[in-house]
């Protein structure tokens, strides 16, 4: 797993949708909303039993219906081909 | 459902373990740290099934096995014993 250049990075962020790369170029965030709680925590249960899975985790906040995610990899202190994935899979589930 | 005022929010912090009152005054916050991201998904699960009953929800951040948690009542504009309520059973969880 090697960090993404900013080229990289711009080219992968095509595979997603709606990601934008965090001023300080260290990880990729989104906001989801959804209609209530309980769909924001059951998309948050879905990231996170494949986030364990992957042993790559998210930064996240929620409140009510809105989850915020940062997705970064520290090993490599920046952006990799796991935050992408990652990013992919949380699309796909919401 | 009213607002405390500061002396009872005082009071009521006596009744939980290591929460502190928002410099704002309008919300009481903890942060739990757990053995790792399993752990503290599983401690935000349990958090959120009794959020949803309670209809009373949370303002959390989660990085691995770190929770960062807020509760205030947005009806009341701060903190009512709902809060309280909540932060308890989260003491009692973790």
């Amino acid at each position: 797993m090697s960090k993404l250049s900013p080229a990289e990075i711009d080219v992968a962020l095509k595979e997603v949708s709606g990601w934008t790369l965090a001023d300080d170029g260290l990880s990729i965030q989104k906001t989801f909303k959804f209609k209530d709680f309980n769909q924001a925590f059951g998309f948050m249960t879905r990231i996170a039993l494949k986030a364990d899975k992957m042993d790559h985790h998210p930064e996240w906040f929620n409140v009510y219906n809105k989850v915020e995610i940062a997705l970064t990899t520290h090993d490599v202190g920046g952006v990799s081909q796991k935050d992408i994935k990652l990013a992919a899979f949380a699309d796909d589930v919401a």
